[in-house]
């Protein structure tokens, strides 16, 4: 039985970059279904990309997981498959995979796609998702391919982290920064509930909130729902972490956000 | 068998949200097969959403529809899964779905989805796709669950109508609005080809078209084909309702038209 | 076996035109797998979409392309369906299908596509991709129909070919246009690298491009990673075209590139 691949990538959908890595799986894999997480990451954010794959993760079906955001196709940077619990991920060695893999209890092995036998050759080298990364992943989910038919084992330690900044309480202020704004304008931070408890802030209470040079005070709810049309909500969003949003509005507007902003919490005066 | 589910939602393609929904339904109903109606509905617009699953659903398999525009989420408003003729409608309590199930008979019962078993706990009370919705659907598709294990039957009258406006016709004056504009910049009105009948208008002759403060003179053909390049095209379209077009060009740039402005026809004189 | 069914169009991902055309698809052949080759071609653009489909062609499944950009639906122009090594096309007889069919080969046979008794009778004569080109592409597909239960053939030397403006190399000057520009801003033009190679042009030396009134230098490379930030690669690209990219920039922006502009290389003196 085929695995299921589930496939992000920063292609977006004017192109047919998408449809073309559908289509090599399928020639090398035609049972497995295909699940698109997303195509709509920035071009060339692996941060954004290993977020969004993080958050996703755990809703996906055990399998192949293709990610391909990668603005250094062409450059040294390695291509790699990892064996987890989960399955395998197959993607650059950028850091776009990292913390999936770390979230799934880490790689059991990670070998690098070397192999030219299991690539497609192609014109130029810069369509890799085509060329490389389908046909691995695809033969991978048959099952005609194992890691080591891919390439060479690879130490995990020389394998490229993710630097994720962490954010820090400093007396009643919780300091981290805008990790995404997603199509609703809600703004999602670094911060995690706990975090926030530490600065002495409480649900139900009115906390300060600012980003860049713009503040705003609104109230720790469970919901938009919870405070009036127009309000700012301060909330615990469907990732675990502590976000913002406007009830009837957009927060990312109301607060002048954007990813990458520091950001910091304290509890109203 | 499975069946199969039709989602629809203002997700957006940018986040991963329709990815992680494609995720939970596979886990729990790995058979059934997912079609897209579209994820491009305006953020919040329950009316362009309903709308747009109208003019979609007789097209669709029968199975499960699978709805979600929901800027209600984390208020009191209702889950709810609806058992029609043509399947289950599974979508927020707020006009949604409403006119789809109408247009396939109707319900014939409708339960409320409350139970925490049909659920998948996660962080947040705000992705309600993936944490309700999608698991409802999925259980519903794959024949694990029927409707009396989501939640207690609710009373159908007590399910919130979508008010669509009516169009009217004062003497030789059609009056209505406009109902939606396509990628094309085809522009329908809520305007029936009998409404247009009733002012005298006749296929093939002129009619005047005011939109807003844009008044245009037009042909009542089949297909833009029938006017020449650049000229108005008033058709009946796809879903049966009154249409302008421009060949070779926008109705809706030249007409200066959007969603919800008042129109008006009448016959040339 | 049903045959799996690629789709390339227009339609976007803001209306339910893609949902619906996967719906009618569904209902007319379950068993067959839908490969979305791309819905983001510019309105209209029947170049644009003739040329990514001719991109994608070689890494699609064998079975049906369904292809439809059709400014022309409601005109006179042809539905048409071919017959070729590679499968059946589907689409309007409008150039769109013409250098994909080309490139499997030439069509076997090709049919008028007119019998009502394969389409779906709907109000309006404006959604040919619901209404008559997905029941086509469906039954050919499932098997139901042949050719010839389209409708008539047609003599393929009546079909619409696909005017593609050719390159030409004078004294040391390779004269040309570009073809594409992608999500990245990569800058795909019609010259082949044996164009660039009778200017006296070589590999791993500098070229002279000129793109409208924007001239800029850059260095013939293999892939983006050979050339530093900021500097202008050129380079064969995915699809066997001299293109350019900008490493860690978009190119289109560098040399104010669009479709359709003439474009010039010559060796740097």
């Amino acid at each position: 039985m085929a695995l299921p691949v589930s496939f992000l990538s920063d292609f977006g959908h004017r192109d047919e970059f998408v449809g073309v890595v559908h289509g090599v799986i399928y020639r090398l894999s035609p049972e497995s279904r295909i699940i698109d997480i997303t195509h709509g990451i920035p071009a060339g954010d692996v941060r954004a990309g290993a977020l969004a794959l993080t958050r996703a993760i755990q809703y996906l079906p055990q399998g192949i997981v293709l990610g391909v955001v990668d603005p250094g196709v062409g450059t040294a940077r390695r291509a790699i498959a990892a064996a987890t619990d989960f399955g395998y991920f197959v993607g650059p060695d950028n850091g776009l995979l990292s913390p999936a893999v770390a979230m799934m209890g880490g790689a059991t092995s990670i070998n690098s796609i070397e192999n030219p036998e299991v690539m497609i050759p192609g014109p130029g080298a810069t369509f890799q998702g085509r060329d490389l990364f389908a046909p691995a992943a695809a033969l991978l989910a048959s099952g005609e391919a194992m890691l080591d038919d891919l390439g060479p084992p690879v130490d995990p330690a020389s394998v490229m982290p993710l630097m994720l900044p962490l954010p820090k309480v400093e007396l009643n202020l919780a300091i981290g920064e805008v990790w995404w704004v997603d199509v609703y304008g809600n703004v999602e931070t670094n911060i995690g509930p706990d975090d926030l408890m530490v600065t002495g802030a409480r649900p139900g209470r009115q906390v300060m909130v600012r980003i860049g040079a713009t503040e705003h005070e609104g109230r720790w709810v469970e919901t938009f729902g919870d405070v009036g049309d127009g309000e700012l909500a301060i909330h615990v969003d469907s990732a675990g972490l502590v976000a913002l949003a406007v009830r009837g509005g957009r927060a990312d507007e109301e607060m002048n956000a954007a990813p990458g902003m520091a950001v910091t919490f304290q509890p109203a005066p």
